[in-house]
């Protein structure tokens, strides 16, 4: 594309480095921002910049924060005997949204996946040995995607965690809510079987 | 969505402002943007605001430009005579991109619209009708949306044109190239054989 101007050139490309944007979405968007009022354009750079440069990770559990400590970590609510581990800030969020888990996070920053060369020395692990080391937490609960890399993860920290004597446990797997038997795959139905649930007959 | 730091939530708020991104997409770019390089958020601020700031529009056709004039107004190897009306900058781009047109442009910036509330006195009509009156040029060429709103706009600016004796055309209306009759709707179909073109037989 040639663009008739230097700086919409300039905007277009770097819009255009951002995950899902091709140059057409880009050129959308930035004629999108021309037409609204300055302060617009000017409130999205601020708010880009003041992010990058301001944002810290709680030195805990590596959830993104305002300040040293994440919000979840100091708060007095939560059971400090429980640890889930996710792979990034988006799972923290999600499992935050059912409001079913009382427990504290730890954020791994990623999964092993040797394609993407993530070793585990790239992941936050050492640290979350350490605070298992302090004798606080009983359980781990291993909240990571069900693919290859996630489940390779989950094999590489429960070896890892085994000598601290800790009780790992991880997410069920199975056929989601709503799910109708028939079009899930065989993977999912399988082990769904495998892990049935035992009924409470009281 | 709770948003562990405020930051974060400013910059997802501000993301999801444009078009077409909702706050799930906004907190994707977000994170993606904090696991890059800071020089990445920066330039992209940047950019963004010197866009916004010091872009131009062409004194004689609305284009965006970074001079007073745009390129194609100022260029020499352009055909004066024509001027070639479109809505829209994107649209400029996509018929330079042709490569098939030689004339200039004239950027109108919206079409008729009553349900938007876009009347004929926010379009850039008077200026188009003074280079007209100028007399450099020959034809006008109507390249708007084959819409509701497109027709109006191009029925309104005929009628204002037709004292000025300039002629007027628009772009073909048909069956694009490599499309199948039979999966084209019967409007297009209809109107590509009222306004069917005669083979040159020499």
């Amino acid at each position: 594309m040639n663009f008739p101007s230097k700086l919409i050139e300039d905007a277009v490309t770097e819009i255009s480095r951002l995950p899902g944007i091709g140059k057409k979405t880009a050129l959308r968007l930035a004629l999108h921002l021309l037409k609204q009022n300055e302060v617009v354009t000017e409130a999205l750079a601020l708010s880009l910049t003041r992010m990058r440069d301001e944002i810290r990770y709680c030195k805990h559990c590596h959830n993104i924060s305002d300040q040293e400590e994440c919000s979840i970590c100091k708060s007095h609510r939560r059971d400090r005997a429980i640890i889930c581990v996710v792979e990034d800030i988006r799972d923290v969020l999600a499992i935050e949204n059912t409001n079913q888990y009382q427990g504290l996070y730890h954020v791994l920053g990623g999964v092993i996946s040797p394609i993407q060369g993530i070793g585990p020395e790239e992941l936050k692990i050492e640290t979350l040995l350490d605070r298992i080391s302090q004798g606080e937490v009983s359980e781990i609960i291993l909240a990571l995607s069900a693919t290859m890399e996630g489940d390779t993860t989950s094999f590489y920290l429960c070896k890892r965690m085994k000598e601290s004597g800790v009780k790992v446990s991880t997410i069920a797997r199975g056929i989601p809510v709503g799910g109708e038997l028939e079009f899930t795959d065989e993977v999912t139905l399988g082990r769904s079987i495998l892990t049935r649930i035992n009924y409470a007959q009281d």
